[in-house]
């Protein structure tokens, strides 16, 4: 049995105390500022408001104020916050966790630089440890809804970290009969691709947004858009010196949130012709993830394509949803620009 | 303008006539002995009864007893006969194409042999062929479903053969502003890519079967299943000395065949647990092609694995559907086999 505290108590990471707690461990799930009403709720009754679902038995709530507390003898970190808490747990958590406890992040995207450097997150917060600590970092990538993981329905995702022994420490504590886990090391392979099916699953969803405007079956032309996602994600991974094959965690990770995700709903209001603003609106900032890591992506792209690192040739549709972003509204669709290279 | 004679007149040939006869072209359909029906219809009003459209004015019909009549003087043959009519088209109308004339197939499918070569349509032809004439065989991949391609919605696909020029011809009869082609002369990778996902058609359907059986949303299994799948594609177009890129016209392909296509109607019957025999009686035989590419992309695996050609570990989807097809009805899904190899 080990004890697992959550930093973030989100419906993602919050999702995951199912097969911990399963698997005998404890878990001390902490709340940032923005989870106050949820931790408050799982404190009474174990009720959490927005996974809509009772936790396990036995989970344990802190609020941030307690942080220490949660942090107090710990053997792993699960970060469970998104990508707009990234830079709160760098200023705020981290310095705080124990040296040396390993820490798992559920968190999707990367930082982009302006030479073009991309930096994952594992790569980002080993860069802000400070005072002679040390913690191997890793991620978990690959399609799953948290309330399908929650429910107990089969869930395939990938853990990937520097470190071998940890990442089957990680494996161990949270395999489940339903809940299965690829381990790799190709972190930058792993976190590109994923990062990238939120920004791709915009483009595809243009497809969808066609389709409902003009009201009849567009699969060809959504297909297309996934098949051209798919090859700009494993152009990606191969420029960031991942393994290809990796590619497949996020181009299923893709298709789940074409199927049944959120970042979809900015890009099928733009398919259908909605501005830009106008669909931001309506959404009031719930996919503002996909957005933001399809500028990223492109920027580097045209920074990159610049220094001769990448050929600009290979990533029609993200720039291309990029160019659609900074217009404000639909602009016809590249098609002549797709072509897989020899 | 260039004379076309399509040879097989199902759905997706005939949809071509849209794009062939709107760049100037003549085209001349000619039905196999199964399509007598279809030729009579479109000889009397134009009108495809299975691809339910009136085909374009000036599209000409012939019945097989028309064939040498319909290939008199042709600049280019289209080949539309299915994967179950590729012997048909060897015995009884290969021999009649002029000498030199290039041919293109929109069959989808790979012959293997008991010593597990996996052998790609075109090369099959090319072995065919006899009296001293040549042909340049050409083949198209990729997700097109004949109903909005004949419906002018944006579409991409891929050609493939051995010679650039002979691909530019016949992207230049083809091309229009909602037609859009890559061409290629990896002929291995495409075609194994696009005959493959017939069978992971059947493979990420079982998700589906297992979704409504339980009357809840399982994009998670289903995902896993499309990762998957994506995968075990990605390692057959290697094995077969593929560019690794062209399997996103599999993925695709299987992306529009999950969403709308028929391979997915005997997968879902079996993950909701349907007896093979009782699914197939209910399908009539509509699918067979997706189990038929299962059974052989299976057997090429185990014969290749016995050789240690391939390692078994990496297809573990493929192997699961073909004892599921041997069993007779559902298994559990080898979760634990599913791992990217580093």
């Amino acid at each position: 049995m080990s004890t697992i505290t959550v930093i973030g108590a989100g419906v993602m990471a919050s999702s995951l105390s199912f097969p911990a707690m399963e698997n005998g461990n404890e878990m001390r799930l902490t709340g940032t500022p923005l989870d106050r009403e949820i931790i408050e709720s799982v404190k009474d009754n174990r009720y959490h408001p927005t996974l809509k679902r009772t936790l396990p038995e036995g989970v344990k709530a802190y609020q941030i104020e307690e942080l220490d507390a949660a942090l107090d003898g710990c053997d792993a970190v699960i970060l469970g916050v998104s990508s707009f808490g990234v830079d709160w747990f760098i200023e705020n958590a981290l310095a705080k966790i124990p040296d040396k406890i390993p820490v798992i992040a559920v968190t999707k995207g990367v930082e982009v630089y302006d030479d073009g450097t991309i930096q994952t997150f594992p790569e980002l917060f080993e860069s802000k440890v400070e005072n002679g600590k040390s913690h191997e970092f890793c991620a978990i990538g690959g399609p799953c809804r948290c309330y399908e993981l929650a429910d107990h329905d089969d869930t395939r995702v990938a853990f990937c970290g520097r470190n071998m022994e940890v990442l089957k420490f990680f494996k161990k504590l949270l395999e489940r009969d339903y809940y299965h886990i690829d381990l790799t090391q190709d972190v930058a392979g792993l976190e590109i691709a994923v990062a990238l099916k939120n920004a791709y699953a915009l483009g595809v969803s243009l497809g969808i947004g066609l389709e409902e405007k003009q009201q009849k079956y567009m699969c060809n032309t959504q297909s297309a858009l996934f098949g051209q996602s798919s090859y700009e994600i494993m152009k990606y991974v191969q420029y960031m010196g991942g393994n290809v094959e990796n590619s497949i965690h996020g181009i299923g990770d893709l298709y789940v949130t074409v199927m049944g995700g959120r970042s979809k709903e900015i890009g099928k209001r733009l398919g259908a012709g909605m501005p830009y603003d106008k669909a931001m609106e309506e959404l009031k900032g719930v996919t503002l993830e996909s957005v933001v890591i399809a500028k990223r992506a492109a920027k580097a792209i045209r920074i990159l394509s610049e220094n001769g690192k990448v050929r600009k040739e290979d990533y029609p549709l993200i720039l291309h949803i990029d160019d659609i972003l900074q217009h404000g509204s639909m602009l016809d669709i590249p098609w002549k620009k797709f072509q897989v290279t020899e």
